[in-house]
């Protein structure tokens, strides 16, 4: 395998953006190309195009889209339209930090830049963009490659929801420890959990192993506990959403239960996590607050009703995997392990 | 609530038997009347019944509807058309052990009473499948008085996959105890693993509990260990397929997972086991071997494909719990604890 059978869910290309339209996903490989902001604001918002860093980027080439065109040539009338565009965009799904946060950093450049032609910032608010893809792909190719250190040349590895190419510039942060050791020539095999309720791990991860030959097997949840016990997994390596300063992980419901029952089997388990995830500011995982969603998640799959009418549901989108389960951390600034509350505070001095 | 709410999954209704097609089921409740062994042999092959113990009982009552109008007053021809009979319907789930059972037990006492007149031999076949469905009642109901003694006033209850009246003669095994703790008046409230893939969890367990009105919440089957790790599980019950001599014990693949998670937080573990599941030829769950089923059973859920297509899976249906795991079983002669070694030969001196 080369670089060429990763994913990749967004590219500039010249004049405009395609994105993979993951909504037509996994029976179908959808390109989508997108040529103005109204394009990508519904992109966003429909889901076309997900995951935290993804939705950042997309914004931000979103963000040039909509000012390429505008005939202003004075910079008052320009930061008027800019953050117009700004505001339209971060309505586009209102709760993702990263959509925010790359759009503020757009803002904040061309203030900064306002003494400039309007060309001129236009060319480097698309400039900004690209930096900001680039940020992210080598974000997660250093974790990926970082990753190496806790992957024998020979595994079974076991992974959970979507944490790949898809949701990222490119490569993911979990599947990008997986991509690598590929690369590498290294002989890996994935066991690839579903993901329920939304079923990232077979709409998505199992979509990108595949595109990339990658070995693996679909697995349902449930399943994980009887291999880890079988001797079938070698480790497990997840993704996170928010670590809190202790390490104690967020991550998609289940993850929880695979930590705890690798450590019953003396499995390894990883969690990769980009800094911009770490959150210094929560002391532990009690102080970060679990989203539960809509029960239809539960009682339906597409057209397909799989429970009674009217039952009640319980859905939690994620749980808090103790810091005392996690074997380390693999971030973009190398493998943490010990004592947590120490060493993820030094990855900020 | 009374007995009234719990379902009955099969009735004999003074000339047919009655069923709940569970092909039906969750989204419809359609009782379906059995007049002749064709029709059972098709209900049985269709999985309009399911479950070992209502198999049994469902070919028992299909022998019978099957001789009662045999105009043949000579043994020698009767217990031809009889043992036709009793292959035919063997054929409608060959790997059915109950099934098999059922049809044995039946042409035994036919061979037993040759001398009889054959209606006499007709009235005695159909007094015979009532003492089989009888039989799988009363154990049923003294597996859930029995399991009265684990079970808390107030307590939140987690199960695994479908352990109920439509699996049984009626009540089930550890849907018994949950039954009759509702019934005697306790304040339970469960939690019901949708159980992947074939959500019987979801489409029968919930079903159950809503018909029977005893508070409930259906969860994806990662969201068990969150909910354990919360404090909001007191006990988790499930059933059976097979239970070893030390107590190592198969069930629906996902139960080994919840054992070892229930350990981990301190949550007491049971096993609801008629003693017919309970396999003193074994030594240890070693001995059992995995079932694995079509792929097919992950990715697609009805018509609805959730996976890209040719992908490769892994799909056990079961695993095994080792003994250590297990706070006691609960089975038709009490609650058996301690040195499971021990203490399961004592129940079959």
């Amino acid at each position: 395998m080369s670089e060429a059978n990763i994913t990749k869910s967004i590219e500039w290309r010249e004049d405009h953006v395609r994105i993979i339209d993951q909504t037509y996903l996994p029976l179908r490989t959808v390109y989508c190309d997108i040529r103005d902001v109204g394009q990508m604001w519904d992109a966003i918002k429909k889901l076309k195009v997900r995951g935290a860093p993804a939705i950042g980027i997309a914004a931000a080439y979103g963000f040039y889209l909509g000012i390429k065109d505008l005939e202003l040539d004075s910079f008052p009338s320009f930061i008027i339209e800019a953050n117009r565009i700004g505001e339209y965009l971060a309505s586009s799904r209102p709760t993702a930090v990263n959509l925010k946060w790359a759009i503020d950093r757009i803002l904040n450049s061309i203030n900064a830049l306002k003494e400039k032609p309007i060309d001129e910032i236009k060319a480097e608010v698309l400039a900004l963009a690209k930096i900001i893809h680039d940020e992210d792909k080598r974000i997660c190719k250093a974790i990926g490659l970082n990753g190496q250190d806790i992957i024998p040349k020979k595994a079974n590895i076991l992974t959970h929801c979507n944490t790949g190419s898809l949701a990222t510039g490119m490569y993911g942060t979990a599947l990008s420890v997986i991509y690598h050791a590929h690369l590498a020539g290294k002989k890996i095999h994935v066991w690839v959990d579903e993901t329920r309720p939304l079923l990232q791990g077979s709409r998505l991860t199992a979509w990108e192993l595949q595109n990339a030959e990658i070995p693996m097997n679909l697995i349902v949840d449930s399943a994980a506990g009887h291999l880890m016990k079988s001797g079938k997994v070698d480790l497990v390596i997840a993704g996170t959403d928010r670590v809190a300063a202790n390490g104690d992980t967020a991550n998609k419901i289940g993850t929880y239960s695979l930590a705890v029952i690798a450590k019953e089997n003396n499995i390894p388990f990883y969690i990769a996590a980009p800094l911009s995830s770490i959150d210094m500011s929560l002391n532990s995982g009690d102080e970060i607050p679990i989203e539960e969603r809509d029960g239809k998640e539960i009682t339906q799959i597409g057209t397909t009703k799989i429970a009674p009418p009217k039952i009640e549901t319980f859905n939690p989108a994620f749980d808090v995997t103790p810091a005392k389960y996690i074997t380390a951390f693999v971030t973009e600034k190398g493998i943490i392990k010990g004592d947590y509350s120490k060493e993820l505070k030094k990855l900020f001095n």
